[in-house]
Order: structure tokens, then C-alpha cells, then sequence
């Protein structure tokens, strides 16, 4: 196996699979990143037991020569060696490797030798049948996972709920996130032969985003037996599949809503993060609203050894009852206010034991649902 | 006591006092932030036991009016909790203190009541004796500090080593720091009545160096019985001194030379700094140089499990001995390079077991000098 490359472009793919790599496996060959040389291209596969990346470099970029393939073969190197190096030599990088595996790597007059792993002991990856496939624009797959992926539970006690449950039905996904406190929901018409549910872990799709966020264009999906696997021109990035039933979220809609309001989407997000100044006492972030004579909202949060901060804002439209006092965990309503981009809310509420539904004006195609928390 | 003040300015002066507030202190009032409401301006003090931080924020900067004081007084309030509050309110800011510390701050619609502390309670400043007085430009300050503190001790087995010692005589100053592996000198001349010799702990000067890295002008420096006292127009830097005798250098610097070379200053750091890559599995981080005909110096590092690597340079200019072969710690030499700002370095060479001098190019106002370190 011998071939060169550029450097900045060999540097790119690397750090790119990386992300995949850990530095803390039980299996060394793990740690590396699989190179293969073909005839027309290069591919760097990282991976962990959650995740495979895989990359390729083809011949020219944009008309411009950055590999040229002597000789086709391939090879494991360490991951964190590989990295370093290549991004500390200066010029185009020559790399050789010899049937024992040693990796000769020159770069002017510098030459490095690193001692490889045999590339059959590599895991191979899992199949694809692309008969099914989803079609998705990047751009809508990062924001459906940025305004979702944040709403799964952190604790493993429930696996199912670390992930985001993703539903396909002909030509139409939903997302959805929970940790049984909070839910985000959000669906989205898309092109797609495929029916059924998938749980992804939420790790894997914030990989996702930063991977594909550079990649303009469509995103293909597979599904194999238990992985996803999400396809752009150049990268593929597959996922294991989180295994058991996802919870039958339509009863949690509520549906006996008593006070409807309209807020400004961005004033009550800063008013929020405000009053989560004194709220770091309680267990829960505990903020206080309280609707005061129809026209204004009080926000206001109390540390006993501290201080307390309140303010109100205006309500720009109320339906129902005008008399209302709840407490929330103001974290989980600063995490649902981030990933609305529409300028106005409405929060539904029930009662100050129910749970308040968040939606952007004029959008149906996502929500959120928060559970109170009892202030005292 | 009650003012008003510009949010940005105040936010910008709590953040710089702030450096000198710890937060694990077993004294309650020192986590916090004592502000002095004068006539004419408003005064922040932050602390810990080695340094303090004083700013002064007048009522016009730049002819813009940033404060009105309404009533004098003072008070002492928790720095976390004024810096969060203060980033986070909208608009100017007015604070006021009732007789039992209880602090209200408001800003367009939003109230915020915060516990005070009595600032009676807080430790009164070093007084400074303004007759004998020292003179530097701050950019030149910064510069001296950037080329010595990176040298002294890690350990606090000797404490002395850990300050870097500045030593003033009549218009003059030196400043050291050694580790005993390695030493860093540079000399200034300055304007200055003091003489005597004073070992300023790092820390405090790191610290100096990022609170004044935007104050042009000259920093005035004061000695009393245990602090130096660095003050620019608005804002001073109280350090502890460290107290002990610190070592004779003089004896220190090679005087029986037997190869002295001139090469690329930044093309060596980076030759290093590669070749480290393979030297952390030393103590040392052993780097090997070796001169190969008297033409060209020879950079290697080896890890027996990993890989090796090595790389070649011309050499500039060589004089004595054209044979030699040490080994160095890579991260000394790389420290030492990368606070020398000229072209060339001159490395001189007593033999494989004495200490290198490395000097920029037409430049004596500094050196640095690096003991080997064994190779097997």
C-alpha cells in the first residue's frame, strides 16, 4: 500500500472519523483508524461500539489532484499518533506500508515510522440494502435533531429514552424525545419507502450534526437489522439502534386547555434565564409564573440564603381563565425557548398541576410539553 | 448608597476583579466583591490571599457620562452572583443598599434583592509609598513577563522558585526564572529610584499580564514591606511577595563553549515540537539533536512501542567542535523558542552533559539556558 496526499485534506478526513475513535477501548485495534487504498480512492473508517465513520477521498477535489495511489492495500494506524502527526508535517504526505505493517510516513525531510495493525482484524461494517431509503436535506435533519436530541433522558435507567424515537410512514417522519418530565416533538414531510420506528441514540445524532453540518445537500438513510445509517456524498456515519418499545406518547397530549397565552418567544427566554440566577437551590430549577390580571406575566424565582429576582412581561393575547400561578424547572424551558426560531409562543396550560404545552405561532409542525414542579 | 451605572462598564469592571476572587475561600466575605460609591467615582476591590485587584470606574469615559453616584457608601457583595446578574440584565443598572446590606438592583422592569456583606469586615489595602516608584510601558512589562515566568518552578518544594525574581537598580531591571533544569534571564532598562531585589510569585504576574493587556501606557510599580503594587490609570494589581533569599545565577551561565550554531528559530520549534511526539513516553521528553558534518543538526525521538521519528536542518552558521550529539527536554527547548522573537538563535554547546545557552540573534537582552538530560 503506498500512496500521497495532501496534507490539509488528509488532516480533514482524520479528524473527521476521529470523532468516532475511543481513546479508552479494550481492543487496541479500535483505538486506529482503518485506511484503504483503492484504485480511485481513499477510505478512513473510525468507529466504537455506538458508531461508524466512514470517509472517502477521491482522486481530485474540485479539479484539484490531492491523491495519487501507487499501490492499493490497507492498514490500521493509532488514531491519536495518526492525528498529531499529520497535522504537524508541512507539506504533501507520502505514506508506505511494508508487509509487517510498519507505516513509513515522509513530508519533506522528515520521516516518521509508526508500527500499524493488521486491517482484517478490523471489524467490517454492517450491510446495506438500499432498496429502502429516506431522503432528507441536511439542513432540515440537523434542525429536526437540534429541536428534539436535547429532550432525551440522561439516565440509563430507561435506555429507550436516551434515544430519539424516529417514525417513518410513507413519505412523512416524526420525531420524538422524552425523559418523562419533558417532550419535544416534530414532524416533518419527507421522501421515503420506508415504514416503521427506529430509537437512535441521542449521542450519535449530535455526532450526526456536527458531521453533516458543512455538507450542503441530501442525506440518504438506510436502515439495517439493528443500525441507521445516514449517507451524505463523501461521509456515512452508521449508528447502533437502541432495542425495547418506545413509550405510546399520544395520551400525553393534553386536552382540557385553560388559559392560552401569546408571548414574545426571546423576552421570555432572557426573562427565564434570568430568574434561574436564584433557582440553583432546587432540586428542580424551580421558576414561578404567575399571570397577574390578564395583561402581564410575573416571572420570578427566590434562593433563601441568596436573594430572589422577579420581573413581568407583557401578554400579548390571552384565551380562558386570566388567574394562573405554576412552577417549571427553568432549565427545561430555556432548552425548549432555544430551538423555536419563530418570534411568538403560545403556552397552553392546563392547570398548575398539568403540564404546559410550548408552540410556535403559526408552525404546527413542532411542540413542546413541560410537567410542573411542585414549589414547596 | 445608591448609583447608576452604564451595564457594559460595569460588567467589564466586575469580570477584571473578579480574576482575584476565589471561590473555595474559607471566608465567606472574600468570595465577594467590595464596591466603594465616592463622589466622583466608584471603586471595585476583589481579593485572595496573594493578590488583590482594585478598578476605578470615574463618571465620563471618553466624555460619555457611565455613572451617577446618588449616595456614598460601600458594601460587599457575593462576585458569582453580581457577575451572573449583571451580564444578564438589559439596560443601565441601579443598585442600592439599605443600612442592613440588603442590595436592590433594578433594570428596565426587572428587581433583584441580594444579600450584602458589612464592608467594614473586608481586609483594608497595603499602603504604598509613592516616593519610591518605578516606571515601564505595559506593553514591555507584558513582554518581559511572557519571556521569564514560563521558566520557574511547577513545585512548591522551593518556594522560592516559583516567583520570578526582579531585581531593580538604579534604571535597570532583571528578571529570572529558573527551575534548576532550566533558566530564563532578560534585562530593561527602565526608569527607576528603587533598589533591591523582590521574587514576584508567576501567578500573580499571568494575571498581570491579561489585566493589562489592553491598557496602553505606562504601569507605575511600587514596593511596601511584603506586596508590589502594579497600577495603571484605572486599575492595580496588589501581589504578595514571596519571602527567602533567591539563588545566585551568575555562576550558572557556561563559560567554556565548544560548538556554537545559528539557525531558524521558528523552523527549530517546530521541528521539536514534532519530534515530542514521540517523547512523552521519556520522563523528559527526550528529543535527541546530533550535528552531522557540520552542515546540518539531526532531530530524533524514538518510543520503542510506538514509532520513531526524525527530520534534518541546516545549519546557519557553526563554529568550534562540527561533533556532538545531546539530548534535551523537547518541552524546555519548545518554551524557551516560542517567547524569542527574532529570526535566528544562536545555540552554544559546552558538551553532551552541559547546560545549552540558546540566545536570539542580535539581541544580549535575554538568554535562555537548558540542562541535558540523559539519553538512556
Amino acid at each position: 500500500m503506498e500512496f500521497i496526499i495532501n496534507n490539509e485534506c488528509f488532516n480533514k478526513a482524520i479528524s473527521e472519523v476521529s470523532k468516532a475513535v475511543s481513546l479508552k477501548t479494550p481492543f487496541p485495534i479500535l483505538s486506529g483508524i482503518k485506511i484503504i487504498a483503492n484504485k480511485n480512492c481513499l477510505i478512513l473508517v473510525g468507529s466504537n461500539s455506538d458508531i461508524v465513520i466512514e470517509k472517502v477521498i477521491p482522486l481530485t477535489i474540485d479539479g484539484i489532484n490531492v491523491l495519487e495511489v501507487y499501490d492499493t492495500g490497507s492498514v490500521v494506524i493509532s488514531a491519536k499518533y495518526l492525528s498529531e502527526i499529520v497535522k504537524k508535517l508541512p507539506d504533501n504526505i507520502h505514506l508506505k506500508v511494508n508487509e509487517n505493517h510498519l507505516v513509513s510516513i515522509k513530508s519533506d525531510e522528515i520521516v516518521v515510522n509508526i508500527y500499524g495493525f493488521n486491517s482484517e482484524e478490523y471489524p467490517s461494517l454492517p450491510q446495506i440494502d438500499e432498496a429502502k431509503y429516506i431522503k432528507i436535506p441536511s439542513f432540515e435533519l440537523i434542525e429536526i435533531i437540534k429541536q428534539t436530541a436535547f429532550a432525551v433522558s440522561k439516565s440509563e435507567s430507561r435506555p429507550v429514552l436516551t434515544g430519539v424515537n424516529m417514525s417513518f410512514k410513507e413519505n412523512h417522519l416524526s420525531c420524538v424525545a422524552t425523559d418523562s418530565h419533558r417532550l419535544a416533538l416534530r414532524e416533518l414531510a419527507i421522501e421515503s419507502n420506508v415504514n416503521g420506528s427506529f430509537i437512535v441514540p441521542s449521542t450519535s445524532l449530535n455526532e450526526l450534526t456536527k458531521l453533516i453540518n458543512n455538507e450542503p445537500g441530501v442525506i440518504h438513510i438506510f436502515v439495517t437489522d439493528s443500525y441507521m445509517v445516514f449517507k451524505s456524498n463523501t461521509i456515512s456515519l452508521y449508528t447502533r439502534l437502541i432495542e425495547g418499545n418506545y413509550p405510546n406518547i399520544s395520551g400525553l397530549l393534553p386536552n382540557n386547555l385553560k388559559t392560552i397565552i401569546t408571548l414574545d418567544t426571546n423576552q421570555l427566554l432572557r426573562g427565564i434565564d434570568r430568574a434561574c440566577l436564584f433557582a440553583s437551590e432546587w432540586k428542580n430549577n424551580n421558576v414561578h409564573l404567575e399571570i397577574k390580571d390578564g395583561t402581564k406575566i410575573r416571572i420570578f424565582s427566590n434562593s433563601s440564603e441568596i436573594g430572589k429576582i422577579e420581573e413581568t412581561q407583557k401578554i400579548k393575547a390571552i384565551n380562558g381563565d386570566t388567574d394562573l400561578s405554576i412552577s417549571l424547572d427553568g432549565s427545561f424551558l430555556i432548552d425548549a425557548l432555544k430551538v423555536i426560531k419563530e418570534e411568538e409562543i403560545r403556552l397552553s396550560f392546563g392547570g398548575s398541576m398539568r403540564p404546559v404545552l410550548i408552540e410556535p405561532i403559526d408552525n404546527s409542525s413542532y411542540l413542546h410539553l413541560i410537567s410542573p414542579v411542585r414549589s414547596y
